[in-house]
């Protein structure tokens, strides 16, 4: 082999949170997948069906335009529940890993896939790295964190703080329409794609299915929107909520970019147009217009947080594509057997959604 | 006063990365402000001259175009320095303020400016905080950064690892040029736009001028490009490349997005367009395209990485707005007195390269 | 009930390690208990022997002088391994939970048993807190501890370091002599006390067994000594050799204190005395004494490591004791049914040359 | 030189506490010494002269038994503090150093001082460690944790959480009687060696000028008391009271050991005796007697937290010793010129004091 994988020696640290900390434990084909939660409170009441509710909107085989993997994604929580309350201990999910193909995948260490982690995975962990089915750099643990988000959205709702995604773009099809929280749930999913408008989910629809038909694949936007978060949360510098934000749903597989508020469109707007006026509104500071997302200096402001999140098309597509042969160093025709989401859009709803609960609670435990 | 601005009991940890660790100290108008970095290696050599010139590209008063506050910004390295070489303890920057103008902050607690912190961060911290120059929210704050960006960048540049940034859009002028480090640092000075292009430089200047004679602000884009960047380096998940540089970019004040690569570009795109094959060229590695920006699964690939990043026109203009008298409930006009920049772009392009610097940096400390 | 036990609002971090972190997770009657490893490197090589070995001699049940309860401390790596070898990736160590007697642990909660956690776990995370067998705060927990133990101490032995812990006490039997790893590896096993000497040995088992015959319990001190650990590793202040080492073995459930090389004795010494010269020994510098026990500065200087450790005597006694009714506010005697250890000594040798290990290979690829 | 002092590449974290997090910059004749202290809430009064106070206690040349060091310790806050109140950012104490001799410590390279930093602290670091005066080792840092202590203990006061500390030992003079926090502040402070009854404080300082006279030196122990700390705070394994608490103490300088409660003594003490017997008492839960020092299970229980720490003899002494000289690989005599603590005890005492005020607060807040 001309490339060598050699390892690395140090491993830092991969926890999420400050005070709500998370861990990601498993890969897609070993026994089980899990999360670790460590900061709940004691004595909160979980309801497992929330959680077994969010992990259904995930889960793949749902519909035909998503993977043919077959999970039912039946969870258990192994420790830190104790007569359906929150002991105060760490939380500890696990999800069964069922629908294991044992296809060979060591073909893609000679072969990497295009814009696949087959190639830095072994550059980063070596040749040892367990990557049957992607291994830990799967869509799958999405899983454990869509479970822990549920939990962590449970106790926002309980404080009226609610969080709703959904699919604005998919291709060059934009829905420009900011909706609210009880516009998006009402609607996110009565369609496919997770898009609110109707006519605009049919349209969407279509593009995805007529990609598929061509073993292609096609990227979108996901909006997200967070009601009732209180103002005064967050920090300037390095834990500004926009910093927290960012960094955990650029962790997200598939994820190229986030803009909050008006965005990249800030930068053709001139000052006197972009800056938010504040008003008196129902006995409530608030500002006429929202360009801001909610956030000002790193901290909320009491209006609705908003941000849109870039989503690329699937890597994985049956089209004939060209990628290297790293023995022999030349070019090679790859044609991906299987069935892949031809968009990802949809499922990436629900995962953004969890992992901003968990994200806000962080927050809100860290300032309390 | 009919809004009360508490105190919060808990505030978390805002230490900045894993192995290099930085933290901010002083505000605005204190004595002085500085930065400490934890996790230098001993027994480097540091160039102090860099580390002015970067202070000096960053400072106020330069031209006629930024804030005419006068700091001479001369930095004292008290700690961690020992006959010009780092010990390996921990490492401290300071910088003195001088021109701190002894003029009343205290009005804008009762009236708020627009898009600005005197709201929300007496929200989070309450009527204690010092909010004199904006406090720690302050631009100001931007200076320590970037003199400890300039130690982090001469040793990455000891290993062939180069930064560079420029502004690629400002208001509605955009070049869409991608340009090599080595471009973009012939010419990123030689304009008070800090663009790359002298035409467009000249375009953008006439612009940002007409703005600053209205009293007005403009947006505009940075666009980051890093060459020598190791294959293999980040981390899935919590710690993916995205994710530590867009907290350390969403952590600066004024930015509103970033896109990796294609960005959000992406999301019109197909999987057969954007997917990156894999090609050898010069004995080595890469891809015949760079949509992914240089990442793929959280871990460099070896090709460059670019990024974008959206910056919102300056909250503070002269220019006439509205806002609140939280006294007296009502609207009031407001008439923002003094200079500041009618653009931040050029003066942003200099700190996320320092930031940058320091992420980068501390993710190769961390996987070393 | 007089007594309000509340919950706490915030639990904080309770991740252990710089670079090499872990967590625990389960409690004594939960399904399993596990920890979780993170920062080990990938392309290691583990012998699931040795950790089964550690195990079985911490198991209970294992003679007649500890617990009776029967666990085969069947071990599960359910991720991070693959092919025998370390990917690289979080490592998690699973034990099942099997002889979870249905007792009523209720009572304990009314009728706290003294010097037990019965009290004091409620006042901390409230009612909802799951004490089924102690729960989280068990001796059970240190199993998973001594698995993941065993990995480390593999590592380190690679590296020619090793630890070896004995009782050097037990009541007022105190052996005073100080034994290499070598004497001690030789011996410690080969009775139940898990000291080294055979005479000693043997009058410390009949004090364990005259205090077992009477309902009693006894402590003692455990010796542990590490040789070949590098020199020059460690830090000043808070992360000196002697910190890292005291927060973890403090950690442990019955420690009362730690000593470093001669300890207590020091306070009464002289520095003529107690001063360690240097010498030149085998072309390499040592110290003609060793009452640093190896460590100056926080850091070590390449002599072995030593100090000793104060067990005190278990608290689960089937003698009659006194203690509170919380509801009656009235003094009530209690008799503890069941078998204990009556010295918990002899495994807790096993768990701190577990946690130790953990500790120092933690500093290892924290300074590399 | 036969041994080479190399760089170690990865300088790891050395930030103390999860909420109120320390750390520590400057050396022993660096411009100045100081320290970060963020997670202070904001709106907290500070009470300066309580910090001056405490800095007196512990400063040098105080009187005849103490180096000669001449400082004034004269503190100052660069941020953190506005009108006199703290703002919740990071508050940062400086402390000017004066008397920094220039006399030559680069002989202590060739030929290091025995039980000194002067050879390990060479082998971490490698040969650019500023150890002038000792550097960033040297005792001289406790003085800004003592600054930063004497704020938590603000603080902790205004809970009625009082601590006091106090020299039990010195030598082979040992006071065996428990005083509590109210006895031990009114006499503490009344003799060179602060201990509390007047009759051993006599002897004890008898037998520091005897030692002083030989030019050698002399240890004890310190014994701490906390009253008023609240029930139910500490958790179990890594952050246990007593982990959290023996990790901060065993990072002073010059600390070897430390038990909680009875300690070693608990070696030979049977269950029977040990156990703490709960009892009521004017309405409250408490114990009979306070074995466990006043915390079981890693939690506190309200009754008084008590711990004592072996401290060595001061390493530098007059007398004639022996060591290495690293060149010529021969072992030399050496006399160490200058006026050194013959006891660090009564100086320990008000740093055990200091730190143990930010552990208190950091569990504190952690919990809240």
């Amino acid at each position: 082999m001309v490339v060598k994988f050699m390892d690395k020696k140090t491993i830092p640290n991969d926890t999420f949170g400050r005070t709500l900390q998370i861990n990601l434990f498993g890969g897609s084909h070993t026994s089980e997948i899990g999360i670790e939660i460590r900061g709940l409170p004691s004595q909160l009441s979980i309801d497992k069906e929330r959680i077994q509710h969010e992990l259904n909107r995930r889960r793949p085989g749902q519909n035909n335009i998503t993977t043919g993997r077959k999970e039912a994604d039946l969870f258990q929580i192994t420790s830190g529940l104790h007569l359906g309350k929150t002991t105060g201990e760490p939380l500890t999910i696990t999800i069964p890993n069922i629908d294991t193909k044992s296809k060979d995948y060591s073909q893609f260490k000679t072969i990497p896939r295009p814009s696949h982690v087959d190639y830095p995975a072994r550059l980063r962990y070596g040749d040892t790295i367990d990557l049957r089915g992607s291994g830990r750099f799967s869509g799958r643990m999405t899983a454990p964190l869509v479970a822990a988000g549920a939990i962590a959205r449970q106790i926002l709702h309980q404080q009226q703080i609610e969080i709703a995604a959904y699919a604005s773009q998919i291709g060059n099809i934009h829905d420009p329409t900011e909706y609210t929280v009880s516009s998006i749930r009402q609607n996110v999913d009565s369609n496919l794609i997770r898009t609110v408008d109707a006519e605009f989910a049919h349209q969407m629809e279509n593009l995805v299915k007529t990609v598929q038909k061509e073993k292609d694949s096609i990227g979108g936007v996901v909006s997200v929107r967070i009601e009732g978060f209180p103002a005064g949360l967050g920090d300037p510098w390095f834990h500004s909520l926009e910093s927290d934000i960012a960094a955990a749903i650029m962790s997200i597989p598939g994820v190229r970019g986030i803009e909050f508020g008006t965005g990249f469109a800030a930068a053709s707007m001139r000052g006197s147009d972009h800056n938010d006026p504040f008003v008196w509104q129902n006995g409530k500071i608030t500002t006429k217009t929202n360009h801001c997302g909610g956030i000002i200096g790193g901290i909320s402001i009491g209006t609705p947080i908003t941000f849109q999140v870039a989503v690329k098309p699937t890597a994985s597509i049956g089209k004939i594509q060209h990628t290297l042969n790293l023995e022999t160093q030349s070019e090679v025709p790859l044609e991906i057997i299987g069935r892949h989401d031809p968009c990802i859009v949809p499922r990436i709803v629900v995962v953004l959604e969890a992992i901003v609960g968990l994200v806000l609670l962080d927050v809100l435990y860290s300032h309390s």
